[in-house]
């Protein structure tokens, strides 16, 4: 019989069994002292993971959710605002600073690219913005963008920095005070483990205080609702009480196993991914350089649909790759290696993508991908 | 963090989600309607899967309370018996019989062979027993005995075959009435996918007529306690309710896929294992000719403790396989590729213990046991 499906797509990531298994207990009120420890136990250390001493509220909603609500709790009408896009969602941010009524200029770097600082600087030099609009992990082209770089650069010309991190947020490192970050969105589906359907919202006092001077209506997504709540540990609407108790889960293992060790095991398994796509003689989308370490994009292979490559793989092992999105459709595929997957778990997906391309025609040597990302693994742990 | 250990022993194997969830699900009472047709339902399929239109009783025990419940029914003090051994649970059968004053003949094969016809036909002319102890799949050394062959012999010798079906039950062809098999004896956690505490007793009726001539005390293990109350689809001592309600939903899986794909599923991930080990320069301990389609046994590679390098895997990449048993331990390694196991989790199991084998310095080239594993794989599907 078949297996139940292994995501190796970016968000929703496999989530551990004692976060399914805490999920299913019996709920809790939301109205209960236990929840506002919940919710206390949560803030304290999700601000571990984003680096930061700033409030943090947590939204029932997707990522997408917060990155609106972000926007329009910041943004009024007529506000300048700079966004940077690299890719799908960096697009998004901006769509949601227009749909707001802000000023936007959308700087565009390509799909496959990382912001070019020194065109930022230009652009914050020649003009003042109110807010600046980056994505930290592009997950729809596997770009990093240096944030630390940015929120030098927004420190220095006095714009608000408001950062997407939903893929990177407990997969890579994240100092939101001391990289000058003034508003960070991420959700609970990608690195941090947990099923989709909670946003979580850090904010400066900077930001904070912009926001209560803000015009737009909201009412879902109003942070500052959403935070004069959380004073209480409380939220002004119902929350998603299991997600809420899945992430508490989650966050005991990633802090138990602790940070700097999650990181460095996403990069190896990067580095592991990588070595086996080039021995495919397939090609990387983005240079190691600033290449993302939890989820790697590929050029589809000469001569192959890509999408149907990926139909196969799924049907018949049981793996499940990401396809590309906007002008990446049919063109590339992502493997993700985000949260709770590890070197074997890879092994299999590498191993599965090879069979895959063998069905598919591909010319290569069944197992040489595999060898190298061996060749990878087999350094670990040798500090 | 540390994903939960894989199981790659030959049991207990993983649970399939399916039958995790129904086990989780409120308990149903013992006594009631409900598990009558539970109970009536598990053995209408479990006759399908051992090719038998006989009784069937399950008990709350493991696989060895069914082995002891088959001789302490079968096997009065003074009766001769035949026990047939090649390997650590045919010695268990032979130590049960003697336990309840059999007089017991042992064979002895030599842990790595499997049942010689001739020999034991020799045996069978030269006098008259009255039961036969065989083993199917032998489990610690992974030899296939000949079953059909035993068969053709205790019906001509006029002897009862007793047939520890433990670990193959599910996993490979059993046809107990076209073999003449007169009982048969398996368990819940071997390629049938469910936990542990279960075990399966099937009897013809010339056995279940011995049984009633039987003078030894029992009890807990009495079949024909087991049978009187099957009739009504109940169990004379309170059932392991959940693991029958685990079994249920593991035959839906089972049956729904097909007993010859299942069975065809098992034979490909063997032969990929058995060309992933060759490939590596290790020795297979057993010839294709009788080597076990749900479990490999492999000699210890030159120079290395091998239960040490079976820590290694365990702890660094959470796969775990078996060692070995009785005069093969620390001499050999087992993986199994029983129950709900499919291509991409051998890969991953094989992925690992290279990558164990090259941190103890073994010397073979990365990959190639992947690779050729791949080879076997990717055949899979082309009929």
């Amino acid at each position: 019989m078949k297996k139940e499906t292994r995501l190796f797509i970016p968000g929703p990531t496999p989530v551990p069994p004692a976060v399914a298994e805490a999920m299913a207990r019996p709920l809790i009120g939301h109205r209960t002292e236990d929840f506002a420890r919940l919710y206390a136990r949560l803030e304290e250390r999700l601000r571990v993971v984003l680096g930061t001493k700033n409030d943090i509220v947590i939204l029932t909603s997707s990522g997408t959710g917060g990155m609106e609500a972000a926007v329009a709790n910041l943004v009024s009408p007529g506000d300048p605002v700079l966004a940077l896009v690299t890719g799908k969602f960096g697009e998004r941010f901006a769509e949601l600073a227009k749909v707001y009524g802000g000023a936007v200029e959308v700087m565009e770097f390509g799909w496959g690219k990382a912001v070019d600082l020194e065109a930022v600087e230009e652009k914050l030099k020649a003009r003042r913005f109110k807010v600046v609009l980056a994505t930290h992990n592009e997950t729809s082209t596997t770009v990093v963008n240096d944030i630390r770089g940015l929120g030098e650069l927004t420190r220095r010309y006095g714009a608000l920095l408001v950062v997407d991190a939903v893929s990177s947020a407990g997969g890579m490192e994240i100092r939101m005070d001391d990289w000058g970050v003034d508003v960070l969105v991420t959700a609970s589906q990608k690195a941090l483990m947990v099923p989709p359907g909670l946003a979580i919202v850090a904010a400066s006092d900077a930001a904070w205080k912009a926001m209560e001077e803000n015009k737009n209506p909201r009412y879902y997504l109003d942070l500052l609702a959403a935070r004069k709540s959380k004073q209480k540990y409380n939220t002004p609407y119902t929350p998603a009480v299991s997600l809420f108790v899945g992430l508490d889960r989650a966050l005991d293992l990633i802090l138990a196993e602790g940070l700097e060790k999650v990181y460095r095991k996403h990069r190896l398994l990067a580095r592991a991914v990588r070595a086996a796509i080039r021995a495919l003689g397939l090609k990387l989308m983005i240079p190691d350089e600033y290449a993302s370490p939890v989820v790697t994009g590929v050029w589809a292979p000469e001569g192959i649909e890509v999408d149907r490559l990926r139909k196969e793989i799924a049907s018949r092992y049981g793996v499940l790759l990401a396809g590309g999105q906007g002008p990446l459709k049919g063109k590339i595929f992502r493997i993700s290696h985000m949260g709770y997957v590890d070197a074997v778990d890879i092994l299999g997906a590498l191993g599965a993508l090879e069979l895959g391309l063998y069905r598919f025609g591909f010319k290569f040597k069944l197992g040489e991908g595999l060898a190298q990302a061996q060749a990878v693994l087999a350094e670990e742990g040798e500090e």
